[in-house]
């Protein structure tokens, strides 16, 4: 591993365990990185040494039903074992003084060295930067395909983006590439405003200035309703404003933000009457395919990748990526190894 | 009006008030109707005195922003009033004694008049048989549409619906209209298996029969889960079984069943891992353009209409209706002014 961003999930998994399920320790987190291959097991035919590539936490078989069909992106291949910390065979490869050491979602980027299946990782371009390049393997990746992709966002249309972490300006840039004319970025952090334009969103809105519920202020402001929202908090307040925000008329709501124990509440009449709630995983990109192309896509100019590095850490520092996380200070820090 | 069905929703504004928002009242219930043009008021240019129509209690006006959306049909002609019991002159034009009586969502069918506003109403095949073609006024375009429109259920996919009243008889029926190869139906009422099967069912299910929660019955004879669910209940839990019921490479549930107070508690996971909820009102359909064709199309044995119809009543007998419905007797009774 050459490179790895750090996402709010790595900290999650860490110290918000009341909205997480638990995850087998001492685990090795890092899900969004970049590097080379050192070396290939037998068999492997897709990658070779030397070979610049980004693990997937989410593979591409190829093979399976899902893989097969254009609906989902969910490979379904040694899915339950990725989750539990190990590869198929149960073991990970890592080891410290003889003991196991668990590997996050298949992938465990926070290393000098990882190893992964052969459908876990995907060949990018020899000249890709790979410093800049990790960011596609997890979060700009998932809020750029959220809209693009899940929530199919169309030209002309109005739209409303929640929380300014990587994921959701992610999200504002995948609005802007598919035509939206109108971007309402949403964050309680003021600072968010102006990185937000950005990438492209045409107003801010910041629902600590509003004493009424941010969903009215955003159906006021549109004529009744956004044609699409999407929720890159992980909330499940804000998923419901994200429902309610869009408007009965044919409006997509994408949570994007993820949480595994908490419960979404909402108002049947509110889908009853019109509204779609949808979800993506990994931007619902079919990863060995797609990631190479978004990788092509930064190189040519088509996305944006330098403007969410804010900071520059080495491994040893990486609890200070937290902090600059938790406390609005930074987008992505990228870790050097 | 010479025929109406008598619908769930009837019964619920009534007596299961806990699951609805109040009503004003007095109230005349019954919105499944047909009936013949008694006289047109001045400027009305769209029927005429003598015409067979069916009053439709979700307008199409042409005119709004909605109408010329191709994405809904949730017109918003005199939505609000017409929630609240009178036409958009604050009134109605129904009195007992000189005491205004309120008029349900615009309608009114257990009556034998009613007045309505010309784009509440819409012309059918002068041909058409009343006492059956009223059923189109609400519940088999409901469930009909929700599986064509709203689902869009594929070719040679998997189904569940959930209720086997007209409204989930009706989805089985557009599942199978839609070409679906399997359609799993689900009731508590064994006595529903026969008559599930007649449109178009391919297996029955009843919970009661399973120790195990229903979804995973299902998630179980269907390699993970359905491609389509349609909830044609109203009841928040059976809501989350269709959305749960549903495969995650792309699952899509239609929740159709009409509740409109208590909340719907979902998993934001099963929504993150690619399910996707949507909703539905009066099945998707611009009601002024759909129903004259659905008449045709029952003229046509296209559609089944006649085999909803279990009873038939008269005025006077309308709370046998209600009995026969909620003790799980009747599909329609179909009132006879």
């Amino acid at each position: 591993i050459v490179a790895s961003g750090v996402c709010h999930s790595d900290w999650a998994y860490l110290y918000d365990v009341a909205k997480m399920k638990p995850r087998p320790f001492p685990l090795i987190l890092g899900h969004e990185g970049a590097g080379i291959v050192e070396s290939v097991g037998p068999g492997v035919t897709k990658v070779s040494k030397g070979d610049k590539v980004i693990p997937l936490f989410l593979p591409q078989c190829g093979q399976c039903e899902r893989c097969l069909s254009p609906k989902t992106n969910l490979c379904t291949k040694n899915w339950d074992k990725t989750q539990q910390g190990v590869l198929a065979d149960g073991t990970s490869r890592i080891t410290c003084k003889n003991q196991q050491i668990y590997q996050f979602i298949g992938i465990s980027t926070f290393s000098e060295y990882t190893v992964v299946p052969e459908d876990n990782v995907t060949k990018i371009h020899p000249d890709a930067p790979l410093d800049k390049v990790c960011l596609l393997g997890c979060g700009v990746s998932t809020g750029y395909g959220a809209a693009v992709n899940t929530g199919k966002v169309e030209s002309g249309s109005t739209c409303a983006v929640f929380g300014l972490g990587a994921v959701g300006l992610a999200a504002v840039m995948g609005c802007k590439a598919a035509g939206a004319s109108r971007i309402i970025a949403v964050d309680i952090n003021p600072d968010k405003s102006e990185i937000a334009k950005t990438f492209g969103a045409t107003e801010f809105l910041n629902p600590k200035d509003h004493s009424k519920p941010i969903q009215e202020v955003l159906r006021k402001l549109t004529n009744g309703g956004v044609d699409f929202s999407l929720e890159c908090v992980g909330n499940v307040g804000v998923m419901r404003a994200a429902v309610e925000a869009c408007s009965p008329a044919g409006g997509i709501c994408v949570i994007v933000g993820w949480i595994e124990v908490e419960e979404l509440s909402l108002a049947p009449l509110d889908i009853l009457l019109g509204r779609t709630l949808k979800g993506t995983y990994f931007g619902g990109w079919k990863s060995v395919d797609a990631v190479p192309r978004l990788v092509q896509d930064y190189m040519s100019g088509k996305l944006l990748l330098d403007e969410f590095v804010t900071h520059r850490l080495t491994l040893d520092q990486v609890n200070q990526a937290f902090d600059h996380m938790i406390n609005g200070r930074s987008i992505r820090t990228v870790i050097e190894m």
